[in-house]
């Protein structure tokens, strides 16, 4: 008897015929003698939902109370699918982030897990009841509500396997797996068989949003194996997601990333003196904006010019900020550019081998694609190019380095 | 600087513009120097829909995971509340009825309040905080979400209200207070200044469904004084629920009460012997039938007639299970009518002041209303009619007992 730990997206539990659907599935696995802790997101579109209605109220909630708001979707789905349990014949019993003793910091919206009590899931699984948690929530020590943020139900589900002593976590939701690139923009795209941590990471970060990124540095850091599979087609396998090295990845570029909203800030004609980074972008920190690529130009005649990228839906914010400082920088030119996107190649291999660099630009340059800035990390390269030339480029990608080939 | 607890319900909470209002009328008495604690509702139909969703899954739900479920409904309601107050300014926190402080026993959908620890609600009202708590729910010793059952929003308010020792709590609702009678049918109905605790307890349980009868008995047995009053008509007085004898109360009759959906029983022909009311009214108790009048007719040639009433919607079961105890009973009689209702006069010096309930049956009589069956407790007079002639039974009683006058 193993035990096992699933997640089912929001998409999987959008309608009480969805949720039945995934009550039979788990109640197949518990008659094949497995024990079942399934964490779940809230159905279908209710979190949005929920968003628009605070909107109407005010246009500046407090991250505590959009907290208290959200985190009652996950509980509704989960008391939904222990219904469902019970009237498929199982014992089960839904439990909150804190009834499953989820302890975390008290940054609302994107807290952290400080710790998970497993009492009350173990005590619940040896009575013989399928365990259902509502995802993405946990409890303060002063008993208030923190959520981890959207696709936080990922991070509940591998803590919860690492908490448990399990080493493997089942992420179910509504595509095949992890795939090569986007399949609604590279038709070619194939699901991959299995995926590092770090190179996951990097595909969660630059685009590719099967997984929360958390949960990705969760499973590495506790060793915990997470299967991404299609909740409703059981016969594909599903990409798995781990530290090992295997045989297919020995193929260096794993697959093809890209953002669509993504906005670029360039500070012009700055006088060059130490201390011009931090003035500009300490204050973009304390704004909450986080920037992404930072890149300083080489001074000419003392003067550089400073281009960083941010989240389209930033951008206004970030002008504002960076308005302010222009004085004290000393120039008056901030240039901006709101029609870009990014596309990325990942792969653990790529550090020790330079050719894909110049493969990535050359496929880039032939389909006539400018490339506006590049950044690097040691498994990903990534190009800002403008927006309307992003799927282009994926298929380029995609097919220059083979990523239809097994 | 008084402390103020309100609760304000469903429709006064109904979508974000109501919302508002309700945030605003909060501010404005904060401003005035008072402290709020404010108990909300779920919004509008929202646990209507809460239940349905639930029936779309199953038709026999566990009762914790339907108290898990409907209890997110006022949670949302109490975040939003926060919200909103915050957008007029207002230092404010929501709290489930677990963060409230209040616990309970385990029975699930009609828990009662075992207790409440004010200290997090104090806390926040000494920070200055409007303090926001989520209605008709509390927290087992298990940590596990109990509620009160429909209605059980105004039970957290008067708690509360004792708890924090605070001698008065006030009921926002859509109607102007508790009326003579319901003004949907008696058009000459008037909202009543005052009424003595015991006197809205049979207006509560015989169908003018204004207040949570547990909402009454808590007042009663804290002596907390309960407004019922109108949330978005800040003109009307509103009624005041409280245990002293005043003028108005010495015109004895108070109000006319109704109920729609009552059906009858009759086991005929039972051969009468010690025990038989027992034999059927235990196995009725055990499969949560409640039963309302129960009359026995005098034996005739040893043979005697048992009628009870019951909810309509319990009838089918209720024959059910009296079907089975008809060989025990020795007869095979069994006589049901589903299509009655019920007319209580009720007043507190009714019972020592006879001619009401010859005024009452007279009433009727000349109105040509027929009495199926009547009860009568030190402070109502019960009968039982056809349905279709509840009305006129409400409106010729309003009259009689000239409930118009003041």
């Amino acid at each position: 008897m193993a035990l096992v730990v699933q997640k089912y997206g929001g998409s999987s539990v959008a309608d009480p015929d969805k949720i039945k659907r995934v009550a039979d599935r788990i109640a197949r696995r518990v008659r094949g003698g497995d024990q079942v802790v399934a964490v779940v997101s809230a159905m279908g579109d209710t979190t949005d939902d929920l968003i628009d209605l605070a909107a109407k109220i005010t246009n500046r909630p407090s991250a505590r109370e959009m907290d208290v708001l959200m985190h009652t979707g996950e509980i509704v789905s989960a008391s939904l699918m222990t219904m469902a349990l019970n009237e498929a014949g199982m014992e089960a019993i839904s439990l909150t982030g804190q009834q499953a003793g989820i302890r975390t910091d008290s940054v609302y919206r994107r807290a952290r897990i400080a710790g998970i009590d497993t009492a009350r899931m173990e005590r619940e699984l040896q009575a013989g009841r399928v365990v259902i948690v509502a995802g993405f929530q946990g409890m303060t020590d002063d008993l208030d509500v923190a959520t981890f943020g959207r696709g936080g139900s990922d991070t509940t589900a591998v803590a919860l396997a690492a908490a448990l002593g399990s080493n493997r976590c089942e992420i179910y939701t509504d595509v095949a797996g992890v795939f090569s690139a986007d399949p609604r923009i590279a038709t070619k795209a194939r699901p991959l068989r299995d995926i590092g941590y770090d190179e996951m990471l990097e595909m969660a970060t630059t685009g590719a949003v099967v997984m929360h990124p958390r949960a990705v540095e969760v499973g590495a850091l506790y060793g915990v194996e997470i299967l991404v599979a299609s909740t409703f087609d059981e016969s594909a396998p599903g990409t798995i997601i781990h530290g090992a090295t295997t045989m297919e990845q020995a193929n260096k570029v794993r697959g093809i990333a890209h953002q669509r909203q993504v906005a670029k800030v360039t500070v012009r004609a700055v006088p060059d003196r130490p201390g011009i980074a931090s003035t500009l972008f300490e204050p973009l920190a304390e704004a909450n904006v986080s920037v992404d690529t930072i890149v300083q130009n080489a001074s000419v005649e003392g003067l550089t010019d400073l281009t960083f990228t941010v989240a389209k839906d930033d951008l206004d914010k970030a002008v504002e900020v960076v308005q302010a400082t222009l004085p004290t920088l000393g120039t008056t030119e901030l240039v901006t550019d709101s029609e870009l996107g990014t596309v990325s190649v990942i792969g653990t291999g790529m550090a020790s081998a330079p050719g894909y660099a110049a493969q990535m630009f050359r496929t880039l340059f032939d389909n006539g694609i400018n490339i506006e800035l590049i950044s690097t990390s040691d498994i990903r390269i990534t190009c800002l190019v403008k927006r309307d030339q992003v799927d282009d480029a994926v298929r380029a990608l995609h097919d220059a380095f083979a990523l239809d080939q097994a």
